[in-house]
């Protein structure tokens, strides 16, 4: 008998009969994921094609270039990691950190911590500086820690989602050079809905993902390197110790070369391109003053219904704002009522901040007046049969 | 000004104008990606739900139910890696493998060579055994390896996808047993299309690809692993140094925490769950008979035709078959004329296999009689017009 027939019975145990997939409609305004673009679901959909047709390869071009466009940079390492935003996070440490190396990481946020758990993976000396959840840092600070750490990668949070944060980066990327260290930035709830100016911010790695900005599902993880990045990478004395992640490798794919290195999802980066594009099209002007503008009319709203907002207006991300809970309210009957009497789901808060905020997204194709409104209308209409 | 506010002006020199997406029509008969069904591209394109909304919460049990009946384990450990089965290879190492740890890999084709390079990312002491492409391990060389060198682990590909080698199974798991190491299993171009019963075989971790005989598009990578290997997962002295892949934090989203880890790639998951669906509801003793059936008409065809196929009918796989490309014919120039006539995709030969076969995939929604007479009808009218 060939080893390719049946030697065995097959076992019935974990067989059940499932109804074909469908899904609840949802308005998804919470940290994310955000609802795609209908037009990026179509281009999802469509019928596969080889991880080497020179369709495809051409694709790979496109969706390059669009990235570098949306983020503002030049760098040639500009492609999608073939995982969620937190594979391109780890993307960003893997490449460059080595063992014993000092990574600065400003953790003002959930996703600080995440970064330096990380870190501490690849082996590196983390060290830390703290900003209460809702803070910022300031230029005075950064620099005293470069001056002390003497870090060789300091990385930062662009946009918190965790706090609805944003942390201004100018002259950032300025004492870094000066201190002669890489600057990564996490930009996932950044891109495409906030300034973002990765060359004149002198960023060196940044990461984001498919969704939240760019109108996409999640399934991809952008990822950037400029050359000073590069260099770090090239100097290693071992392999990346990941190969999945491994920017050597994925060059030799994405770049002149198409080397094989793992078959791509082909499907998401047909819906990445379709949403690139339309953000592109709509104009990262357009996209940026779009989301602030639905922002402020959430913000205005939610004061006007006397609730707090959590951070400085100063600061405060037109993609994620932090509304505190007022007290006596039942805060997660209120978003389990959301989601099962008008299929919307916003978020609760995460570490420091459970229990105290809800979190309300306005995200790529979701940031639209007519969604502010609803949710507004429902805060203001149901929020007091909430009291405890 | 708010730090959210442009204090550049947007450089539009990466700005171009691209068309809609939308995608050349393709049949996939290569080595993967192949087609995927209808009814999965209808799954894939439902508008997204949040990662821990109670709707997808369910669907993940139902995902990881449908695996288990498709890979015939009881496995609790049985989930989706957020990327491609590279990823899910890669899990599979970086969970169980300690710093100096012995990993013997069994080598008979590319994709034993990828487990080597990646045991080594993770301070494996890596041993190897080899074969030449196109042949399989005997228990006899198995048992003389395990011996000589002791491993923790031994790592080998159920389906070679790079020279269409199907590893015959029985008696290599209890070997391990006895030697007291983990039987780790390749099964991306086995899973619904080749018998396989990981349990029976004592096997204690595999990985697999949602394209290929899933009849997904490429994306997700399905992990699994037993009691056995999550011991030794458990005993480890260091974190996984791999935080996306860390089944330990996995385990925690998954399991019935349900704590966050990353935002999942839903789409991708509802249409894993609509592939495995139609899978299980074709029942997995069909799927491999129907695959056997086509296999064996390309077999016959092609034999027909007076070409070589490159491996023994007792060892040869169903899923892909490696034909050996005739003297005299210009292989390359038959392929590009394939892709851009028919819109056929077939591959070339890897590593030693390069310039020497062609490998023609039958996977999942592609293994279809009509498939089968299509490209065998086109090398019998066309290919004597590749002689050089």
């Amino acid at each position: 008998m060939a080893t390719t027939q049946s030697s065995f019975t097959v076992d019935q145990s974990h067989f059940k009969v499932f109804e074909p997939t469908s899904t609840p409609d949802r308005l998804l305004l919470g940290p994310g994921p955000s609802n795609a673009d209908p037009q990026v679901l179509q281009a999802l959909s469509l019928s596969p094609v080889g991880h080497l047709d020179p369709f495809y390869v051409g694709l790979m071009s496109e969706v390059q270039e669009l990235l570098r466009y949306c983020w503002q940079t030049d760098n040639r390492l500009t492609i999608p990691m073939s995982g969620t935003g937190s594979a391109a996070m780890e993307a960003t440490l893997a490449n460059v950190v080595e063992p014993q190396d000092t990574v600065l990481i400003g953790i003002k946020g959930y996703f600080g911590h995440r970064l330096a758990d990380m870190a501490s993976r690849y082996r590196a000396n983390v060290e830390t500086i703290e900003k209460e959840w809702g803070q910022v840092f300031s230029l005075d600070e950064i620099e005293a820690a470069l001056n002390k750490y003497q870090p060789k990668v300091f990385a930062l949070v662009h946009a918190e989602t965790s706090t609805g944060v944003c942390q201004p980066m100018e002259g950032i990327g300025e004492l870094c050079r000066k201190h002669n260290c890489l600057l990564l930035l996490d930009t996932v709830t950044s891109l495409g809905g906030v300034p973002l100016f990765l060359d004149k911010w002198k960023v060196d790695l940044a990461y984001s993902c498919s969704q939240k900005g760019l109108s996409c599902p999640p399934g991809l993880g952008p990822f950037t390197m400029n050359k000073r990045a590069e260099e770090k990478m090239n100097s290693r004395s071992e392999k990346v110790p990941n190969w999945y992640l491994d920017v050597s490798l994925l060059n030799k794919y994405w770049g002149s070369d198409r080397v094989y290195h793992h078959t791509a999802p082909v499907n998401m980066n047909f819906a990445l391109r379709e949403a690139l594009r339309i953000l592109s099209q709509e104009g990262l002007d357009k996209s940026w003053q779009r989301h602030r503008s639905n922002a402020e009319r959430l913000w205005k709203g939610l004061n006007s219904l006397n609730l707090e907002l959590h951070v400085d207006e100063e600061y405060r991300l037109p993609t994620l704002t932090t509304v505190r809970i007022p007290s006596g309210i039942d805060s997660k009957a209120f978003i389990i009522h959301l989601l099962n009497n008008y299929g919307i789901e916003i978020g609760g808060g995460l570490g420091s901040l459970a229990g105290k905020v809800w979190r309300i997204g306005l995200m790529g194709y979701n940031s639209r007046k007519e969604n502010v409104d609803k949710i507004l209308n429902i805060f203001e209409t149901e929020l007091d049969n909430f009291k405890k």
